[in-house]
């Protein structure tokens, strides 16, 4: 967060940074939901919807559910959230009582630790490396779970490291949870941006699990903040109280445009098969600078670098290379601490040129490490 | 909340329901603000905004804040939120810590508890009547107050009163929480929507208050989930730090609707001489009835009546006007425990033709009773 403000800085005094740290899609919002969105604001509806959403976008998404994934989901288990960090806040308040605690990976997304510790729980961290994937494997949660464990969460593909968990893991993982008597949240915001894989939704193995999605990455929507959560029929009752308390209910433009965006579908393959250019063209270029890319990554926008062969300290490696040369990229210790100061994330929503750019500033800077 | 479910199951059955327990203005966000928002989505930016909000707005509100009150708020205190349930959420993650207390009207806006809860703290009741104009006094804030109570609510206009506390009574709260260590939390959301007075900022007598307000009520704008926070310079950083974590931001789009919402000045007053005529109305129509009106109400779009020469019930009154004449109100329960049998709330957020038709049911069915 301090790096991408002093990028900032750097910015507005009239450098030229390229912004591999930010995870964001750089694409506009498909022109299809704009048109949506046109049509949705004369239509003079500007009021509340259900605090658990437009119930028209709740059965687009149970449609889509079918379509994508095979799988029946009604649509009153569908609650519609501002944005994902919506989602988050509201399974976390719904789920966790004081001092329960819920399984993450590490490394992992940082405000996943501080969502639970906002409901008042204590989030766990689990190192995990090249060996699962980097995600949790069932061993490592018998291993971690405790008797006040209410949950573990699985972001696939994952952020920082861009790697999908295996089938055969995701449904040991959900089968291992709902054992010990706890809930799989799978966050499957990067769903859609894989690259020679197709992820599969954990409700697929578990219909038990608790899956969270929006609109922000595969549909480039973020500034719209619409997401939502997929909650087994136990939880749709304590669920719906938090919503009607803690957000009355998400923006209803959004919404419409949302149902607009499940349609989307060419805009979708056209951005994926954008980001997937950059991320071949990284993963070729960045092992030659000296970043060891363990796991080849097949989803999201990220790829996650062993740097141990440059430098022991990432993050000052990625301070200097951002002072010296204006490259902005994010060390490890964003995403935890298990092997932190060896590892950083590249993300590539950024347009080709500016990555060629980076990558030739890197080389030029790295040169004498490499060589 | 049942009560607005049943309301919604006999009129999905055909019946018609005259609605005066929904806290929703009834009008369509204003034109010159939806085109705005046309503009807006024309311009591809479907990008998050900073997480304290769009500068642009912030300075907008900066500006209105000095023509409105006349005080001088620097546009970095102001921080922007989805609605002011993201900001009532924000300031209590930001301020409390676990088993931290705030004071509270009672009968008062319902969700205060709920978010004061989810924050780790104690929500502490502090009955009010009309002596007060059914606002926290000084007097009341020295007796409730305790050694770790951080903030004390005034919500001004009252939901469900009304009533707007005085300059004095204002002044002297604001003083009182200061001189205490703790907070004045001033929610401003139904300023503007006053008759014959006007509800002055807390900030017009204490800098170091903490003031909500919203684009929801007085310009219509529910659905758009766009609200603020001014909040003192030494809160800033620990709200930035809950707001990246928690929202990222507020809706863009909305953000930039809001921008043109500051300058819809006639809309406003177009809607706010709409309510007063529905006001005025109810305040003749209701105490013949036999609804005691004890304070007058001069603010939101409230009316909280006196009902203990109709019933003892208020619970069951409101239900049995529901199922028998299909006028739905709210039963003073919702807003707290202190003299709640004895009243109800009625909104006036709904046209004439409804609120006529209404009183006639209500004079039909209450005839035996006030005869």
């Amino acid at each position: 967060m301090q790096l991408l403000e002093r990028a900032k800085q750097l910015e507005a005094a009239g450098r030229r940074i390229v912004h591999m740290e930010i995870g964001e899609p750089d694409f506009s919002t498909p022109a299809s939901v704009i048109d949506a969105a046109h049509a949705a604001l004369d239509s003079g509806d500007s009021f509340y919807t259900p605090s658990t959403g437009n119930p028209a976008l709740q059965q687009a998404i149970a449609r889509w559910y079918r379509e994508e994934y095979g799988v029946d989901v009604s649509p009153e288990r569908i609650l519609i959230t501002p944005g994902t960090s919506g989602a988050f806040s509201l399974i976390y308040a719904a789920l966790i009582e004081a001092g329960e605690s819920v399984l993450l990976s590490d490394p992992g997304y940082p405000c996943q630790r501080n969502f639970i510790r906002l409901a008042g729980g204590e989030p766990v961290s689990v190192p995990v490396g090249p060996e699962t994937l980097y995600h949790l494997s069932p061993g490592l949660i018998e291993q971690y779970w405790q008797s006040g464990t209410r949950a573990a969460v699985v972001i696939n593909p994952s952020n920082p490291t861009g790697t999908l968990i295996s089938d055969d893991a995701l449904q040991q993982v959900a089968a291992t949870c709902r054992r010990l008597g706890g809930y799989l949240i799978s966050d499957e915001i990067y769903h859609g941006l894989t690259y020679g894989l197709k992820a599969r939704c954990a409700l697929e193995f578990d219909d038990n699990a608790i899956v969270v999605n929006g609109f922000s990455k595969r549909w480039a929507m973020t500034g719209w903040r619409i997401g939502w959560v997929i909650v087994p029929e136990e939880l749709i009752d304590a669920c719906r109280r938090v919503m009607q308390n803690i957000f009355i209910a998400a923006p209803t433009l959004s919404q419409y445009a949302a149902i607009a965006a499940l349609r989307a579908t060419d805009d979708c393959e056209r951005m994926r098969l954008a980001y997937d250019e950059r991320r071949r063209y990284l993963l070729e270029a960045l092992p030659e600078l000296g970043f060891d890319i363990v796991v080849q990554p097949q989803g999201a926008f990220y790829i996650y670098a062993n740097v141990e062969r440059i430098t022991d300290d990432a993050k000052s490696f990625c301070w200097e290379i951002l002072e010296n040369v204006g490259v902005a990229i994010t060390p490890g210790e964003d995403f935890g601490t298990y092997r932190a100061a060896g590892h950083v994330r590249f993300s590539y929503a950024t347009g080709m040129d500016d990555i060629r750019l980076g990558v030739a500033r890197l080389r030029e800077w790295l040169q004498p490490v490499s060589a």
